[in-house]
């Protein structure tokens, strides 16, 4: 008798984005032609090419494949040296972060390696995560069998949530309570907050009083504008003890389709056994890797390595700062309506307060039907979103300009 | 204080290729010379260039990524319709195998799937597997708590091993106790034995008996060179309702570095939860995909899709047929110095029983200092395989016929 994963059947719904797809897809079913005038700032999607340097780079590692003497079979499994030692080199290294190339742990992208993290830790921890966020971290833990059946509120029983409101700005403080895994994102998908120093100090203060492990992800990093906010958790002193980092090319490089991103698993950090003992986890992320991976695709790495060259440089910061002028294009909109609007300052993603007694998706259907434009809905990251609504500032210029025009027939 | 999982501490050793791998290096920091001349028959990888039709449809997927009007996303979260279409019409209705295109999900490899397919299943689950096998299916049962610690002979507490011997061709016939998870892998890897219509028919009998699941790893389906043997679980009538079936296109297209495969997950295949209700496993694979994944890199799929295509098909025809030469001109060496050997006929792999009193790891050794060849320890695949060494094809015909070479040299 073959038994499944009951923990599954906890799940509510299905995962947001297959749900909103489902919606979309109805609608314009039964409205052809509004489908046709249909604008997408729903899943945080990228829209532009890729910079040149990647396309340059990959068309050269197929080249080599297509010839004996240049063809290249399993790659390693933790990913190319080639990869990890650009990596920790200019995202760590050159400013001033210590990590060894052999800490980076090259993946088809940071979604992967957010569940696939908790292959290595034990059923017994603590999960804490903030709220509204990703929802991948609830839904990882509800499969792994972390927690309870959901309420009637949406929340899991066992996950203590982290309530981020327009109070603390979207960043709540450590609880004063305990926690053996904290997810932290930052900049926030979906409220687009950044962390401040001093509240990320505060994180790694409490993780190392409490032994806890941090599980930081900076997907968007690269969005970051302001210089005095950390662009990695491991820029605060102690980090390199109770934190594992996920990162993307997903959304600097725009490789969404290409899939690739990378996990910084330093070896100082240590989860405890049953019996006490206090052991490192990267041998055990690199033993996950080796058995239940073969790495990434050559032609992928070698995108993503383009991304570090000088002319990769610079065509990364020229799609940054086209996403980012949409941004602000989006965000001067919905000012102009008198909605509260947050992020899209250091993140690419506006969070906004819904129109007084309007529910995520009241606001989701509204968009939809009488703007012809998918938001994605706030409660779909947790019971702190409800209310709000999330605007991608990923789309061409030209979308960007046409909801904003659609945004501002809102106040009539 | 955060948790690791203990179960990684019950592993033996290293997995298997890393363990190699360690070894070769450290032969060949001692010996510089004779690191020169070796070759590697041990991990078995590819070495022919990939067909040009995949080189060419891979430069077209990366090129429409450099340009706005053509670029792509976030793939669908289970892969393609182009390849999941092109996969179940090629590899199964174009067979008279009832599979519909969306019973296939892609993903990047088989290995990843062999290990992701316990996500949906329960803990509860009694497991069965073949010794000799491919050591991933043991190894994520460890992970995943399924088992106890391991015994002087390596051999797991909890897991029911089936043993493939001489006697029985490698070919275990269904035990006499009841299993839930049964995994069979036909080309076998390493023996190279595969599985008749009637062998296949009595383990989809026991399944349908024990309500089991039939994990069925077809990697090298590829090989099978015999008309009558069957080169899809899904040949066997019944086996719609009890079996998932694993495919790569590591060794037919040559995809080991560029990562591509799929599973075959009939709707009808049911599993049961706690309280004895059955539901089909179906949406729950597909739930898994779209919350712990988003698919396969865009230029990896078109490249995949390609081998469908007719000079896609003649291509891999070519390579096979150069590989299972090399396999002819290794056995016929292998049988020349009067070793048992099995294998090679439907599968690029060659299990050969070692000289009497050898073990595994002794022959292994030998092997490199002698011949500076590299094979892989049939230990390392299970109890079952001690006292055998496989030898892969995957090789140059220089390096192969340089191989059978030495190896007659080990007569005198």
């Amino acid at each position: 008798m073959a038994y499944l994963n009951d923990n599954y059947l906890k799940l509510q719904a299905g995962y947001l984005f297959p749900e909103i797809a489902r919606r979309v897809r109805e609608f314009c079913d039964a409205n052809p032609d509004a489908a046709k005038r249909l604008i997408r700032c729903g899943i945080g999607d990228v829209t532009e090419p890729l910079p040149p340097a990647v396309i340059a780079a990959m068309h050269r590692a197929v080249e080599e494949l297509g010839h004996r003497e240049t063809f290249r079979g399993y790659p390693p499994y933790e990913g190319y040296e080639f990869l990890r030692g650009k990596i920790a080199q200019h995202d760590f290294r050159d400013r001033g972060i210590e990590i060894a190339d052999d800490e980076i742990f090259v993946s088809d992208g940071s979604k992967p390696d957010c569940g696939f993290i908790l292959d290595i830790l034990g059923h017994q921890n603590r999960i804490a995560i903030t709220d509204p966020v990703y929802p991948v971290y609830v839904d990882t833990n509800v499969m792994a069998g972390h927690t309870g059946p959901a309420g009637s509120d949406g929340r899991y029983e066992g996950i203590l949530y982290l309530p981020g409101t327009p109070e603390n700005g979207f960043v709540p403080d450590p609880p004063n309570e305990h926690a053996d895994l904290v997810y932290l994102c930052f900049p926030n998908n979906p409220t687009g907050a950044v962390a401040t120093r001093e509240q990320l100090s505060a994180w790694v203060d409490y993780a190392r009083e409490h032994r806890a492990l941090i599980l930081f992800d900076a997907a968007y990093e690269a969005y970051i504008h302001d210089r005095e906010i950390p662009r990695s958790i491991f820029e605060i002193s102690g980090a390199r003890e109770c934190a594992v980092e996920f990162r993307s090319f997903s959304k600097n490089g725009g490789f969404t389709g290409v899939r690739c991103g990378f996990t910084v698993m330093p070896k100082s950090v240590k989860g405890q056994t049953e019996d006490g003992q206090w052991l490192p986890l990267h041998p055990l992320w690199l033993r996950r890797w080796s058995t239940k991976s073969n790495s990434v695709s050559y032609p992928v790495q070698r995108g993503a390595e383009a991304i570090y060259s000088t002319e990769g440089q610079q065509q990364v910061r020229q799609l940054i700062d086209h996403y980012m002028g949409n941004a602000r294009i989006l965000r001067q909109a919905v000012e102009g309506i008198g909605l509260g609007v947050y992020g899209g300052a250091n993140a690419p993603y506006l969070w906004v307060q819904a129109p007084k007694g309007l529910t995520s998706w009241q606001m989701f259907d509204r968009m939809l039907t009488d703007l012809n434009v998918v938001i994605t809905p706030g409660s779909g990251f947790g019971a702190c979103g409800e209310g709000f609504f999330r605007i991608s500032a990923f789309n061409s210029r030209e979308n960007a300009e046409e909801v904003a025009r659609r945004i501002g027939g809102l106040k009539a």
